[in-house]
């Protein structure tokens, strides 16, 4: 029975949850030791399983990497350094590396994308690691994306000349450090949704990205959300799940 | 010149910025001395201009809806008191007072609404207010809305009862205070954009409602994004600009 | 000898500082019991001495109003409520309550204002009590002022109409709450001193103004500086410092 | 007078509290100069003296280690890396390193474990080394253990196919990072005490652990308590005090 | 099918969980509009459904009270006034008011308690509402309970004095403000589990409790977990649980 | 047409601001890919574009500074290492270091200074890095500085013995870490504005610099504003906007 | 046996610990329900027993103070009201109330004070009530007083005038809020221990006195140690400690 | 003149401030450049200068050092890596270096001590480099000094043998981390001030020894003040100015 086939049987009441979520478990889960691939995860939340680099040495991602690529499921590795993308490429012939990103990107079709975007805004040059990671990670999940990069609320003209290409998206992340001004004034401008990102750019009272952080919450614009420090991923992934509603 | 013939003249380059803004303005914004109302604010943003009650005397908020009543602008008032309602009511009769959601709307025709809904989930009797408050601006702002309430995670088989009709909505609010962890279990079982409401609810550390904050923003569930404590109403307006996205 | 005389004869060499220091106490420093008049302030570092009402009884402020104005000294008292006006109109004809700032002002003689102005913006109307405390302290001190309100960052049209004139200050004070944006979008299209303001407007993660400190304290755009939250007052001493300046 | 002997004349007030201490303390502790070894712990607190690793250097670890040996105590040294480990097997033989708790466990006789279990669950991979510090303590003060890991509440189906096993345990230890929400989950569904251990894993406003640990004392499950950031040796202290009532 | 069958069914896999779950539902929650009565909280959790009543009216409390009082279940609310209390007693004759714990105590039949007792110690005087409602809700519960008061650190010969009546205790809750210094030194002489209660005595640099919290997370004695600030219910439940494992 | 020509296009309403905006970034906007010079903010905010070096490889200021050198731009890089200098030098012979200041500086023609002079005041030896990047930022802006160091409160007659030529300034910057008690003794001693610098210098309670800006934002001094912490460049911006006042 | 002969066969050896603290508490420590009287305390820390009034009702400081008043016990009681000394002076004739400190206090003797003097110096007209608990708690522990008021750093001149009476003084006690900067100029000026008292005075970034508080501890002086916020009942029971040091 | 005579000059007025202060200055000030040698502070303060090490260079404390030395004047360099002591050896033969302490210590003469001691109190063997600071700091300012060292509340018996040690000292310096309470506790059993110090002793919830600091500020024992973290130097020389009271 396959996963949508499950689903409809637990939907219909054939089925109850924990015999259905057992056996979903048993298809989509993947026991490495160290690190469980959960290939049901897109079934259920719209969002494949990732490699989050951080904290793993290269010969983990490297394995974890090269058991996806046997079992034919894309791959998607955040957080990965220079010699963590060596340890892939050996493995999986084909791996793309945004060093700025610092993501590894593997397809095993032709990425399809949706025909609406999603806009990627940053305010400054230092917030472009944080949007690359956005941009990856929405590419990756199917999204058509348009970056719209050095737009920072202290040279405000830049933003005004690129404001056709930011309403024209479905959804609009927008990345930003130091005070965080930058959502505030976009939500202003658009009628769409607008997820905000902060970044640890800055110094001193910046409190490693706590003040961006705070000040977006607090926008004075409606229709504004945010998520964690530096997560570019996660912003990527509602943003996702927002551009793919019919 | 309506307002969206100045905006297409603006695109056509007809009008420059400032020109456009400038009759924007004197179209949208009248000035009543202490508030100004921004009836050009749904053109540009989606969100009409609303009454924020809090730090407003009875008499401002009569004078302000009252006005709206006039000109032919639908009225959603927010944090309003009892006191302040007996206000508006005098002015605006047939006005509409919800009690737990603090909240004064009236429309001038049938609010037609969403054939899609938003699902509004609330983890425990103390966080409604806040969940109200968002219901009613999704309501408000022309969103079917379904209430989810009282399945707080401490006892989680009351959340699956009603997962169907969770994961049936187009986009989804979670409202909950103490640890917040309610749009971590939801959004691991869903694949709709899901929108986070800390609330103020609890004692000690969980200071005034920042604990719930941070939880929300550290969910290791991908897809969820978070607005300010007890914000039911900027949800909302996210919530409401999402479940318009054709 | 007077305060000039005395100032010249310690620069001179003629006393030391401290005998001129007792000297100038003498003259300046009268004791109310409960509240000293510093009316040599003026001299030492251009800001008169100001009454700070809160925290004082009724009865305090009005003694000390009184005896300023019978010794011919201008009065200024800034968070002073109207029962406190009440008191020291009654020993003060002609003193002047601006509610709003909570501001009571008297002038022996009419105040004769700058030529060049201070531009006093504001972002919100919630931010209106803090604005005008600055602007009736910049009178106050001489200064000629112009205010720029409601010209929030998340309806930036509002702000774009005004900027001839606030580019036309010689020092501009920009006061906003929530997530304090304003002053960073003012400091990159202008070349004045800018001083910013943080209120404590906003609830939940504003954490009582301080995300608005913290905001303007991180801005992208050089050329700011900030000021306590909620201290109009401050700003306007500084800023009237630099309109001064010959 | 051995230890009992000891506490028995204490009681019966044969001797005072001074007195006992004196000779308990001339029993118990042996100076090694930089770290005295507190042999009486055991019988006061039902805890034994135990090596906590970090800040000390391999040759001190070594020679504490060492001396415990020959004296015929068992060693469990904590937050103990590799190069330690090596430092201790030199003259420990026998000594068994654990590297992901970072733990070098010795017993001089085979250790009896209790019958009844302490269940030891962990929420992501990255709570790993905390879970498993947990685990060996719990092992090392002779308590049966049954791991549960990689049950986080973003797939709380994992949590649910283990749930009879957690519901079997006298007390349950639940390790999380990020949000810290695992433990109200639990908490929720048991009748058997839960210590709650937050971890440093996450980034951005995780505050190094400060989230999850506010969140754990925020939970709307009772019977839950807390220990200190990354803590897994403490909840393992209390969990096997626990485990020994009879 | 009464509760223990239908986990029964489900453990043997006749049900599934969210048909369980259903039936439980429809057997142990009341729906009261405002407060759901989960009478079935007992049998998953070991601790029943308890009235906190901060935050609820007069009427509500008597409402639910008196559901309760009809239906058989015994009735414990916390954080109680005595406005409230006169509201209950009105329909549960024979409600018992602790004024300093606030709480209000009903037993339909003779509350029968454990032989092994719980040790409720508090450091001051003014921690005594906390260590109250402590003690209130063990002795709901079904626990014996030894009250040991005032014996602070400042003072530390009143607690050797009481050491034999704490050492006597099964499981150990410790209340104390200020600089919660009491369960360090509680735990070090002890071999049963220690759980602390930080209180929000104090004032300045204690934070409302954050403090005493800190400090009792951070105990330099094992063997301690910490529950939030001012829930002596809390700790009480726990404590609970800890008393009557066999 | 130059910058001055499109200005007064704008403002006499030949051109519309988007046009402008667009002119003015054709002319004042270099783009290397990683960094764009922004030549005309010199004309709107009257402070020129500068390389802010920290998390940027020695290659890339090479390259900006290279490209600055040719178009005949002056050049401040701040927070450069001696490596990076080295690069620099390679390109633009000529380029000057302060390693204290950690400043890379170079002017194409004799840079002209004020005759009115800046003060940078500096409390200890270990503010002197953030006192000297004020310094030779002040400088490059071509204001005339006077250096007033090692006057910190503790010994505070070594103040005063300098306090003419702090008098003698039109503005003045005071750099202080620790308890940053200095501006406030200055502040009551002077007439003329006062920018406060919180530095980092400090260990345990000073919380890197937060104690020293939460020190100086509470001054009671009227007269002083503040900038973030370690932020000697923006202070000499905002000191030289006001020293270049007419 | 007295209190002194207690202690002298304790060290002796002829009494044990318990023994000595079980009589020294029966001497010592009467009850009254709701509060303790340890009458002992002066014998063990050179410290009397004191009311601490906040939080306490009417009636209860009355009974307490009653019965010291007739065991010829000497009163002092801190944080008092109005109400509460009407309450007490009808008790204990001769008592006497000061406003400003909130003290009352009552000696059954004439209370005899030390030659040397402490000398309290405060800040500013708001630091007064702290100054003058400390002063009314040194006096009452037996301590000469000198007052130094009104000498905040903002007029630095003040407070040269009367460095010959802080000078003379055996320890120092410094009381200020805002940014907490006097206690360092003191600091640097004298050769005595300086106790420095931060107060709540402020407000926004003063945070309730936690920024005095911090710069206080940050002081870049030697010789300086702090309290409490607003605790100036515990800076005098220090410097009592130390005036009495022969 | 001496610096004594200037000061009586002072005194008697034939020498204003200034003029005081500027020879006071040419006395005791030499300028290194990078550091300048503060001779004059012993005559003022009571506390010579020291060399504060952290941030300096080897080149530079050594060139301090051997000015100091060459001058007579006695030395105490802090926080002095091994380094920097190999090089203060080679211009200081009989330096002395304290590797737990991390000070550098030489004496011209035989240094006199106090009769009477200071003691110096520590929780755990971790506190000991703090603990030893303030030993080191109280040693070289002349004061005796007793050890008494790892008493922590956790095994509260050895600090009951060692109360005799500790009573007898005129002034008590107490150094412990994590939960800080060993002040409290000595606080309730001496009649002698007592200098808490808090340390950076632990993980976690210690904050970096915020936790510590705080717990201190809030002792419930009178008599305490505390320094900043892990500042033994500060204990010590407020310590040694209490010590050498007459």
């Amino acid at each position: 029975m396959g996963v949508n086939e499950l689903l409809k049987s637990y939907k219909s009441g054939k089925l109850g949850l924990e015999e259905t979520l057992v056996q979903l478990k048993e298809q989509g889960i993947e026991d490495l030791g160290f690190a469980k691939i959960d290939s049901g995860r897109l079934e259920r939340t719209g969002i494949p399983e990732v490699i989050y680099s951080a904290g793993k040495t290269k010969e983990q991602v490297q394995q974890i990497a090269e058991r996806m690529y046997k079992t034919g499921i894309d791959i998607l590795a955040t957080r990965a350094s220079e010699e963590i993308f060596q340890g892939v490429t050996q493995v999986v012939p084909g791996a793309v590396f945004n060093p700025q990103a610092k993501t590894i990107v593997y397809h095993h079709k032709t990425n399809k994308l949706t025909k609406d975007y999603i806009a990627v805004v940053a305010a400054g040059t230092s917030d472009l690691p944080v949007a690359e990671e956005a941009v990856e990670t929405a590419n990756f999940l199917g999204n058509k994306v348009e970056r719209i990069y050095d737009v920072g609320v202290a040279g405000i003209h830049r933003l005004f000349s690129r404001m056709d290409l930011i309403r024209g998206a479905r959804v609009i992340i927008v990345v930003a450090g130091m005070e965080g001004a930058l959502p505030s004034v976009i939500g202003g401008l658009v009628d769409k949704p607008v997820i905000a990102v902060p970044t640890s750019v800055g110094y001193g009272a910046n409190l490693g990205g706590v003040t961006a952080l705070l000040a977006m919450l607090n926008s004075c614009a409606a229709g504004i959300s945010v998520v964690n420090i530096d997560n570019g991923f996660g912003a990527a992934c509602q943003a996702g799940l927002i551009n793919k509603l019919k």
